[in-house]
């Protein structure tokens, strides 16, 4: 292994941490603790000596470093520290480096670059992480971008961006390996083994017909397996998962996560091979989709901790101002019934508990049915299976927190009568909770709006208003304020 | 493609669904919607025909189906139907489509089965999908079913079986290929070819030294463009991303991820080569993984919408109660100005607003957090720094809500000393939101307790109390209730 290559770099003079005395760097298995994160002692030698001015004991201790980890050092020193730490570093942050940092941080790094170091950098990268890289520069950026790249690379990355954003066509690699169906086993590995222009790294061979669409596909193993004289045709499964080039990456996601595969096909309109999407990217978008989910059912967007702060409060004040739009409502509900309240203040004591609890069994029920939408569990066929699945829940839930509630406030406030209220109110609101929770989420959805974006806002309102509204409303009733 | 196979089934006599006539199935291509899901037309097709006691055509209709989809189809028909259409696809349900199903609707079925039965499709899998379906099981079950495996099958999944549950030896396959470094490319391709043993669908070599334990890895395109006569060691890459057997899923899938591995190697506590896991699994288990984050943040635990009922009431409840906890501190804190409140009803409308409004950004905080730490992003180096922006954040938007709403209440209740209490309230609640947000997630992490599971309790119970309290004692400081 390379780590065990590592020296012992020149120590700077003023390249001691606090109190420290100098020494040798940490060994490099030390880099690392028991969760695979860097360690903050490491981090910290090096912003020591990027801040002492030691420039060769920072590149050697970064030098042994996999680009994932140096992509993650970037993000664990402070914002100011980054523009220094990308000077010391010139040579070592390569195309590697940037695909795997954090966008935030990379865009920010890119805005140091002049566009020609860009485009140097997205040259050695396949077009995929290019793209990457180049999509979310500015217009102009980009543009210079493009000019200074060579033509093959140029073609290549500007008919990606062609393609929608989030589609197949800006994840997929586009030297996916291609072969004549008549061809021997023999045939194809000469092939292989000659091709100047073929990729080193692949996992399949597409089988294609004359017009290049793709009839069969045959993994290396098998090809490896089969004596030369076999025919291709006869060793290729026929069946196999192609992914449209306008297909969403989430969809793309799904589809590699239900057939369990490691490679794909990318085909166009006409049904023509165009590429090929490899398990590696989609591991990252099924990691970045699914806590995007998370992020949104809280509605704090599209939120990283690398985000500049301005963007992240506007996205996060915009949610909150909907959000007091809804509270406001739930408050006015509260003042229909202020006469009641001024008669027995303990109502207003005990109404934050069955609007809370209503939204607590909402956000449940919400949370389950957003997840099996994401993960296509939940469709047509079984939407009411589950809605009537969620009301028993929720039915077996009100009554149990509502006789629990409903005795303990008898006690308490030696008022039956307020006991009584109060269950009923809990198991009405834990109706509400159940019902909305999966309502809201499926609705939206059939309306083509992501229910992981705006399904809190709805479920909240209902199980505030429909709590206060159900206590205050059912006291009122039974004469409690009069 | 097999689907152009596809032939019209035979019509039994009762196959027709709700008034549409006879006739032959839809074609296959119509059986997935625009997102890949099954259609509910087809599913209901399915359900008619096996209502109607068509078997034959119950059987060609799922006959030319991928198994993934076979196994969606079982989790979207109602629960009694599935054991007589498990009954009606005999022999159709093989390995493959038990490894793609939701776990509740396998373990359902395959209480079903006699051991004998469960042993001979366990037998038709790779070790990892076999212990998949095997780990579940009942203790006397699993013993059955392992005393009917032969006896190699039942070795390979006892051994798997001494690893902890969701541990790299769990979900490793262990036909890894090994081969020595002395070896050339040409040695390698004729074992690969010759060796009745080994497996068909890999993706790396693995080069052992004598001990076994790995040196370099080989991807299957390097050996098929190297010519026969280059020794294997000048190929291949001797840096490589070693799992140990004992390492956690999660930590597993991370690695993945952040070197965009496709397969990789794992190893025992002496460092021997004992099997591989590969993208696949991994695809899956991020999504698991990332998925029940969403839940537990909602207190949802590991709720699915198979699960059966009592488990889901069961532990939704035990949630509930822990939140009604928090509800009732909350709400004694509201008991503490009663008195205020019964001279001023107003701060009984308004108090909602802040308690509420304060769990809403904290929420958005904690996810933020939540995912950082999952992702990785978030450690030691940089927790000062997250918590810094989080209280920024938390004043700005604390600062602009509180003045939003500060001034409406001035204008509504006709009071200046009001809207300044609750502008007051809001800005301390939202910091409360902010620090409790970061503080919480982490030190449970730091505690090793999952931030996911616990933190929305403690955030909630935080700015509720704070919420009322701020709120109702600035208005008692003020005099508003005198």
């Amino acid at each position: 292994m390379s780590e065990s290559d590592f020296e012992a770099p020149p120590i700077g003079p003023d390249a001691a941490g606090e109190g420290a005395p100098p020494g040798p760097p940490p060994p490099p298995e030390n880099r690392h603790d028991e969760d695979d994160r860097l360690k903050s002692e490491f981090v910290s030698e090096v912003v020591d000596r990027l801040h002492g001015g030691d420039i060769d004991g920072v590149r050697s201790l970064v030098e042994p470093m996999h680009a994932a980890d140096i992509a993650d050092l970037f993000e664990l020193v402070g914002r100011d520290d980054r523009p220094p730490l990308a000077a010391a570093l010139a040579g070592l942050i390569d195309g590697d480096v940037l695909a795997e940092m954090n966008d935030w941080v990379r865009d920010e790094l890119i805005d140091e670059l002049s566009a020609t170091q860009v485009a140097e950098i997205a040259g050695e990268l396949e077009t995929d992480d290019a793209v990457a890289i180049i999509e979310d520069m500015e217009e102009a950026d980009q543009r210079a971008v493009l000019r200074a790249l060579d033509p093959d690379d140029r073609a290549a990355i500007e008919e990606a961006l062609s393609y929608p954003e989030e589609s197949a066509g800006r994840l997929m690699r586009r030297d996916a390996v291609a072969v004549p169906e008549h061809w021997t086993i023999g045939q194809v590995i000469d092939f292989l083994r000659a091709g100047e222009e073929i990729t080193t790294d692949f996992w399949e061979v597409f089988v294609v017909d004359p017009a290049h669409r793709p009839v069969g596909t045959c993994l290396l193993s098998w090809i490896l397996r089969t004596p030369r004289r076999i025919a291709i045709a006869d060793v290729m499964k026929r069946e196999q998962t192609l992914i449209p080039v306008d297909m969403d990456q989430e969809e793309v996601a799904l589809r590699f996560q239900k057939y369990a595969l490691i490679s794909a096909a990318v085909v166009d309109q006409a049904g023509r091979l165009v590429g090929m999407i490899t398990a590696d990217d989609v591991v990252h978008i099924i990691q970045e989709e699914a806590s995007e989910d998370i992020l949104r059912l809280s509605g704090a967007g599209e939120d990283d901790i690398n985000e500049p702060l301005p963007q992240t409060v506007r996205r996060r004040l915009t949610w909150l101002i909907v959000n007091l739009g809804t509270a406001v409502i739930a408050a006015a509900v509260v003042g229909l019934f202020q006469g009641t309240i001024s008669h027995l203040v303990a109502l207003a004591v005990l109404m934050p508990i069955v609007s809370g609890m209503g939204g607590n069994a909402g956000t449940q029920t919400m949370a389950v049915a957003v997840r099996a939408l994401a993960l296509n569990q939940l469709t047509s066929s079984n939407s009411i299976r589950v809605f009537v699945r969620e009301f028993r829940i929720a039915l077996v839930n009100g009554a149990c927190l509502g006789l629990l509630l409903g005795i303990a406030v008898s006690l308490i406030f030696r008022s039956t009568d307020l006991g009584i209220v109060i269950a009923l109110a809990m198991v009405i609101n834990n109706l509400v909770a159940g019902i909305f929770g999966v309502l809201v989420p499926v609705t939206l959805e059939k309306l083509r709006v992501d229910p992981a974006v705006s399904s809190a806002v709805f479920v909240t309102m209902a199980t505030d208003v429909m709590g206060f509204f159900s206590f205050l409303g059912l006291a009122t009733l039974w004469g409690l304020g009069g």
